[in-house]
């Protein structure tokens, strides 16, 4: 039942700012640039490795901004590395960079920042969902178990049930409130939408054609092959400049009848926070998290990254202490997730006379 | 009554190796050549300028390390600045450069890592002090009134009264445990040595030569004038390999019969701490102490310093937070004496294989 890897591709997302690990991530090493993952590998890689294992490396595309392609390309070698003209949210880029694969062909679209420890999970699931997409026209999802009421995750609510962990789709909810996250939570009958998906091309340009028709129609017929990454460019750069901004959820799986989903057997994070990498992280003795030249003086679970001099925090439990030569970050691990507050100020004061 | 300034002059010390600032202070820019003091200027630069308001500059030897000679003149333009071969502590110091003075000159002792603000008050403390030792072969010593029970600085006890503010010493104490600090405190009777004295070169020689014979024998009879500066070194070079390293304090004021001291009318702090510095810095509407790229993100009453790069705390209470390109310190505004603790741990790191 399985399909052949010749009929499979995969998107990486790979465009992403990431700015929540502010002073390590910057403008030209975003998140998914970083050694977040296990292993020290950074997002991408760790991301590449696991699609690697479902097809070559020639099948695998990966889409990231214009400043971050040479970097990808180093990350990935062998994939086929293109940089968007500009931003255009989920949607428009999956559209364009289908343009790399066959009509008849899958592809597993993946982000880039998130971490997934168990890679033979990861495998099964996803094996599983390219032979559901090759049997029959369904736009596969991936369904996290939540363990915590996140009111920054889309939710997915199971339906129908199909098989084993696969379940029709009843609705979709994108950042629900506290109140209602804790009820999904509780019943049993939401999971975290993931953002990975599995597709066939033909089934996914359809779905787009009555979602959103006019961004399907802007990338209809377009056909690139591996090493024409910058005429790739040069096409959807047009295109880019006057196409819809719109996420794949709003203009696809939120009004498309064929969605499934597949409650993932593997971990996810997705890293939202310096406490979030931390708590998969070894600790030392004294149950810090320490990477770099970090010189940890009486400290008891505090997260500490030293990127090029010494980071010395002295008497502290349960803080963060970063520098990196961007700058500094001190808080409480409770107050990780607030950092955009502090990218904020420093872009603020950047803007003074 | 009043000396003529022709002959006054001053010794300043400037070697101290500072590292209770790290990670502002390096061997290359300690404590003396900081910022610190009020303005903005360094403490170097202040210790000069109130000298300056006693002597002219050519009266002024700035003692230093030969590392800073440079630093050094930068800061205190005009003055004889002249590096020691060796730290040999304060009486050998003292003694060498006391070679640019004549033998009917009095001169100033001059720490440089302490904070002055009231310079008039300075100024005439010291020319009372000045004409005490061209009238009498007196050692002249400044009690600062204590504040609290400090167990790292020496002790001054009062003896009989000379005049108003003047008295006889009676007994030295260095560094007393608690209890005995806070006796003194709590007496009236003693004050902080504040390292700074005015006396006779010969008075001072001469009380070298009882308490110190052979300190004294090594630099009897040495005369350098101002652009002697590089001979200088060179004959003190091989003094220094040989000579006795030991304190003013033990090598003569702890056994002269003749020393007095002033009580300090003007203000003094040695600026032990980063607390201790911030003590004297303006704040910002939260209490607040900063100093370069610093960007509190709600914070209160932290001192923030940021060298090179955006120093960002967010949610902190009375914490120190400093970034130079050197590293990063953060610690509790109440822990920042115990810098030392932070400087071992930096230095131990750097010997791991």
């Amino acid at each position: 039942m399985t399909t052949s890897t010749s009929s499979r591709g995969a998107l990486i997302l790979a465009g992403g700012r990431g700015e929540r690990f502010w002073p390590w991530s910057t403008p030209e090493r975003p998140k998914q640039l970083l050694p977040l993952a296990s292993g020290g590998r950074t997002l991408l890689a760790a991301t590449f490795q696991r699609a690697l294992q479902l097809m070559p490396a020639e099948r695998i595309v990966i889409m990231t901004n214009a400043a971050l392609v040479a970097a990808c390309e180093r990350e990935c070698p062998g994939a086929i590395v293109v940089g968007e003209p500009m931003g255009r949210n989920t949607a428009p880029a999956i559209a364009a960079a289908a343009a790399f694969f066959g009509d008849s062909d899958a592809f597993a679209v993946l982000p880039s920042d998130h971490a997934i420890d168990d890679e033979a999970a990861f495998v099964a699931d996803f094996d599983r969902a390219f032979t559901l997409a090759a049997r029959e026209p369904l736009l596969v999802t991936f369904g996290i178990k939540p363990t915590s009421p996140e009111t920054s995750f889309g939710y997915i609510q199971r339906g129908a049930a199909l098989s084993d962990r696969v379940h029709r789709v009843a609705r979709f909810t994108e950042k629900p409130d506290l109140a209602r996250a804790q009820e999904y939570v509780a019943g049993g009958q939401h999971a975290w939408n993931s953002g990975m998906f599995v597709w066939g091309k033909r089934t996914f340009m359809q779905a787009l054609s009555v979602g959103r028709p006019a961004v399907a129609e802007a990338f209809a017929g377009m056909s690139f092959r591996r090493g024409d990454e910058r005429a790739f460019e040069a096409a959807i750069g047009q295109v880019f400049s006057t196409v819809e901004s719109v996420s794949v959820d709003y203009a696809v799986l939120e009004v498309a009848p064929n969605v499934v989903t597949i409650e993932a057997a593997f971990d996810w994070d997705d890293l939202g926070s310096w406490s979030a990498w931390a708590r998969r992280q070894p600790v030392d003795a004294r149950g810090n998290v320490t990477w770099g030249d970090a010189v940890p003086v009486d400290c008891e679970r505090c997260v500490i990254v030293g990127d090029g001099a010494p980071t010395a925090p002295m008497g502290l439990q349960d803080m963060v202490v970063v520098t990196t030569p961007q700058g500094t970050l001190v808080c409480r691990r409770e107050d990780s997730e607030q950092v955009r507050r502090v990218t904020e100020a420093v872009r603020a004061r950047k803007g003074r006379p």
